[in-house]
């Protein structure tokens, strides 16, 4: 469901605000709150609700909603949860449509909270209330038109770029404490709690349009609909970078994620396949989450990955540029020209290379002829500027002052890791009037800068791609109907001869094979020089084949192929199969490398396409890469690049190059042939097989499955 | 050169120190050195050096040092570069006996520079001088008795149990800031800057025997002397934690580092196989560093990795939960009784899991009852306690107050991720008071956790293990002086026949093999039933014997034999080989795992055994591990044990699991031989195959190279 975007507006630009459940008691939470409002200077009106109908903090309250008077635009309701109901239900009365509900205790601690949540809906759905919560912190609104702190939070926000939604307030409210000490602003914070009505795909709907908000951060711990995320991202993305960080990705935090705020577990590898075919910033933790946010609300957009380190001390200069290489970036050493022009600049005892280590003499005035001189030069695209304590001569608020021109004039990707407290000599402020995000240590800010460089990369690859793939409809030999009737009723699974034919009918690059019930007929197939072969014993009953000797490999002689076939046959007749004898007969081909390809239905995610390493390398390369369908062929390949070890498609120890073109043609053509089929639960094909010239890629084995009137029914979400 | 540990002692306890290049100049070195001299209240007695002799400070200086009261026990230079070598000589005659020379300017600025240090080391020799630097920032020790800081630091250190020595001052500089900040505290630290004279490897000596330090960190970046650095280190580390961060590990700072101390470039797995080794804690950026050595400085030894999760903040506790995962440390959840024990103490919104999510209420005294009621419950080894700064109630500091006396009466590892403005409210000093570290971020300390739990456990296997291996020394069938006759005079490499004769003679598994010159002789190994066989041809002058089709593989009738043969016979003609047809013939053996081994002497290392996977593996699986010559079998086993995905060994994909004692069995063997001759410059086998069954480790291939008259020489160190 979509949320209009005029509807959530009144949510941050209120003219007027009741705050429910506000307390003249210090220390209470309604006390703390109205607090809040005030001290953060909020334009509107405010009406506190208590029932003594007493003065709080100055203000005149009200004993019940029903006196206020007027309609205010938003009701906070932090009573005790089982006043809750009543509150909502008095603010229908009055004609509040907009309501953040902080009180905590429902959803999240069992089937009675529940229950009462979904009474809480119940109520808002005849009234037309949208509200936020419960079990949130609220949110805020730096815009000096509004100065809306309606949040528990005791830090107050500093004005900015970015906005935040957050599925947990304690994190809000950390990372507003992080922020505050780095002199980070935002423009807009809501605090979703269990997200009853509305969710965090509302916000972020509501913030894509929002000229106010330049970058988006979310902390997101269950995900309740999938591919609206991913189409809402998708468009935001190309303009907006998203910086997620994703709570839950580990198995133990994903049990407690599900008792924290009642979300679904989603499987980690699908939620990463997804951000990254939205375009989403992943965060690696919490410092990379805050300290990449705060850099992309500075940097314009970065050219390339070539990184200067100017610094005043060298071993931080050196561990700056260790982070950095580990990162992917690249510090090039200098030009002899370059070179030769900063060593006007500096004392002899400093390094012009790149670090240029200024050495701790380093001034103001240095920083800022150095910095201009590699900026001017073209030889970086980006600057990593390092302070550690100047022992004489500067601080740095001297230093933030002499570059503060230099960035306002020119913007340029670039930031500083400050290596000395934050205090008032350190000029946290004036790096940020200068657009200079300002990190903790050299490997926070080196992430930074990498997920910057790999975010506007792709965004240059979207600039050329079309955003809305529509595969094309394959025709079918069979109806869905006829699929499903054939298939195994118990299991599911699609017969084999059918699922190669079906392969075959959609273009997809099976190895030369035939389907024989006859020894003649393998003879004749093995006589046309498909050689060697191999023998596929093909029987319902036999789910391991392998395991019983149903599989025959290197048959390459009539002799050979004729005793071969007197196994299957006896195999046949020791495991009572009642159907006739039916084998496969299939070229046998060899390549290194092998993958595995796989279209599942997800819950919530609908089709999901997997891709991996195959053969002995799924040993040793097990992270598989996931994408949710339908893609582009662009998509395919940023999936095929995504492999571990990718370059052994680049051909190593001679073996050729992977035909690319033809990989991602497989990749799609399965996606289209597994959708389809509404009925298909999952498609596999395990192994493809590489040949060592990299120029055929063949089928080798392939797996269907779909949903019977026996199995557990389609799990796909509606979407 | 070992340097006594009394000599050491007189630069961190001298009873009077005279301060040459003392100045009034606010802003000067000079000035700000003599401060913080002062400031920081060191106990003796201080004698500032000026020409004019006038009163810096409040107390009087002396035109020289000639003239000077008394000889002073330490002596620190600070003037101008040219004048450096005269103040070391009036040193000297006034008979000074320890000296710190801030001064920088020498060898890393180039060839006058080295020059010039050259000579400060001449004239220190000459008076018996012992000194630090030059280009340093000094040292500081906190100890009441004495409280002197003879750095330019900016910053006062506080006192603590850490001792730090490190190869940039600048680096010392902002690890103290940070330290401050954290309110971490420290025993000595010194700064060894160009390490004209004294090295790191001395203070890491002295800080091994000096009780007050209980941890030491090292910031590195060249290594001058491995093998001391070793020896040093492997008898610390079993009773004092070292944490060591290296600096120019990537390729780019590497050329950094050398510019900025003139040190050699080490390739870094080596370096970090040493480390590893040595049991020394390898922090792998900034952060890491100061907050792992915290940690270790307050924490008693690990006994599992166990660890329990106390958070006031869902989000933030589940990202903790995801950082210790990623970190191979357990969340076990709880048992239902210490459930049902917690369930009691928290209010019903709570959880009561792992993590334990006491909500945003929860004062200081439900932290404290369930921090105990965990530490009592033995469901854990360790705690990671979270705080979000608490809306209401209670502060981090009345936390820490509450969870300070059960720590003092019950050690424990914990430490505290503290998600709000270290400020005044935070506790910070009182939760160091209780042995708990405060890290910034839920990442920083799970990564304190992991180091800690595998240095633990590495203690353990140390206390069982023998210190000092001493390698049996194989007999041998030959001199090395025959063996370097009979090399390739060119390129040192030793016959094949020959390193095949040696691996025989000490027991190194070789796959059956001949050499034979006549085809019957090879027909009669291939009727003794090693079949398939392989043929290479032996030619010094082929090196790359398959490219010109010198191997013949799968051989398994004489026909095949013969046909092989007569084609080797031919490329011996053909690329008019002086010596008459020798050819290889083994047992052709197959293994889906294959690994190679080296064994090489490495300039300052000495003899430095290699290990990884061969064949396909390789491509995928690039990461070799190194161990410094000689060590343990046990030492072997961790070297297997830290391939990348060693899970391989174990046995997969129906492959049996290898036989390790074999494996470290071929190792050490190997390490022997190579070592047992003087003149062996490398030893290399590629591949060892491993058979499936993982019972039968084949060296099919191996290659020796020596040092001949005309090769570079022997590269050992002295040692």
């Amino acid at each position: 469901m979509t949320t209009p975007y005029l509807s959530l507006k009144a949510f941050f630009e209120p003219r007027s605000i009741a705050i429910i459940g506000a307390s003249r008691k210090p220390g209470s939470l309604g006390h703390m709150f109205l607090k809040a409002v005030l001290d953060f200077g909020f334009t509107g009106k405010i009406y506190p609700v208590h029932p003594s109908g007493e003065v709080i903090l100055g203000v005149p309250s009200f004993p019940s909603v029903a006196e206020l008077p007027e309609v205010p635009d938003l009701a906070v309701i932090m009573v005790r949860r089982d006043l809750v109901r009543d509150a909502l239900i008095q603010c229908g009365e009055k004609g509040i449509r907009h309501v953040i509900i902080i009180t905590a205790g429902f959803r999240e601690v069992g089937e009675e909270g529940k229950k009462m949540e979904a009474e809480l809906v119940r109520i808002a759905r005849e009234y037309g209330i949208r509200f936020i919560g419960p079990n949130c912190m609220g949110l805020f609104n730096t815009h000096p038109q509004y100065r809306l702190n309606a949040s528990f939070s005791p830090t107050q926000p500093l004005p900015g770029a970015i906005s935040f939604v957050s599925q947990s307030g304690a994190l809000a409210v950390a990372v507003l404490e992080t922020a505050n000490r780095a002199h980070m602003g935002f423009a807009k914070m809501v605090s979703v709690g269990n997200k009853a009505d509305l969710t965090e795909l509302d916000f972020l709907e509501y913030l894509g349009q929002d000229p106010d908000s330049r970058v988006i951060m979310l902390y997101q711990e269950g995900l309740d609909d999938p591919r609206r995320f991913l189409t809402l991202a998708r468009h935001m993305t190309p303009e907006k970078p998203v910086v997620v960080l994703k709570g839950g990705r580990s198995e133990s935090a994903s049990r407690a994620a599900a008792s924290h705020t009642g979300a679904l577990a989603t499987p980690t590898a699908i939620v990463q396949g997804m951000y990254r075919q939205a375009g989403i910033i992943e965060a690696t933790g919490y410092e990379d989450f805050v300290f990449t946010a705060q850099a992309m609300a500075y940097w314009p957009p970065f050219s390339g990955k070539r990184i200067a380190v100017v610094t005043n001390a060298g071993g931080p200069g050196i561990l700056a540029v260790d982070a950095l290489a580990r990162a992917g970036l690249h510090i090039p050493a200098f030009s002899p020209q370059l070179q030769n022009r900063l060593r006007q600049l500096l004392p002899p005892e400093a390094a012009v290379g790149n670090p240029v280590d200024m050495i701790a003499s380093a001034t103001e005035t240095t920083y800022a002829a150095v910095v201009e001189g590699v900026i001017q030069s073209g030889e970086a695209d980006a600057l990593l500027i390092v302070i550690v304590r100047p022992p004489v001569n500067t601080t740095g608020r001297k230093i933030a002052d002499a570059l503060k021109p230099l960035f306002q004039r020119n913007p340029k990707p670039a930031g500083v890791v400050l290596l000395q407290e934050w205090d008032a000599d350190a000029g946290i402020s004036v790096f940020h009037d200068g657009n200079l995000p300002v990190f903790p240590s050299p490997e926070v800010a080196a992430r930074a800068f990498q997920q910057a460089a790999e975010y506007y990369a792709w965004r240059k690859t979207v600039e050329v791609q079309t955003q809305s793939p529509s595969p094309s409809s394959p025709s079918l030999p069979v109806s869905n109907e006829t699929l499903v009737r054939n298939a195994d009723p118990r299991s599911g699974v699609v017969a084999p001869e059918r699922v190669l034919d079906l392969f075959l009918h959609v273009g997809l690059p099976l190895v030369p094979y035939q389907i024989v019930t006859q020894l003649a007929d393998a003879q004749a197939f093995l006589a046309e020089g498909h050689t060697p072969v191999v023998l596929k014993l093909l029987a319902r009953e036999i789910s391991h084949k392998s395991d019983v000797g149903g599989v025959q490999l290197n048959i390459d002689t009539p002799q050979k192929l004729q005793a071969a076939w007197e196994h299957l046959a006896r195999i046949h007749r020791e495991h009572r199969i009642s159907s006739p004898l039916k084998v496969l007969i299939q070229q046998q081909v060899t390549g290194q490398r092998e993958m595995i390809l796989g279209l599942q239905r997800e819950p919530g995610f609908g089709p999901v396409m997997m891709i991996g390493w195959g053969g002995i390398l799924v040993e040793v390369l097990r992270q598989v890469v996931f994408r949710v369908w339908p893609f582009t062929a662009a998509e395919a390949m940023r999936m095929v690049e995504e492999l571990p070890a990718a370059e052994l498609l680049q051909g190593v120890r001679g073996m050729g190059g992977v035909a690319m073109e033809k990989l991602t043609e497989i990749i799609l053509r399965m996606g289209e042939l597994g959708t389809a089929y509404p009925s298909v639960a999952s498609l596999e094909v395990n192994p493809l097989i590489i040949s060592n010239d990299g120029q055929h890629l063949w089928i080798v084995d392939a797996r269907m499955v779909v949903h019977t009137n026996d199995t557990s029914g389609n799990n796909e979400s509606p979407s």
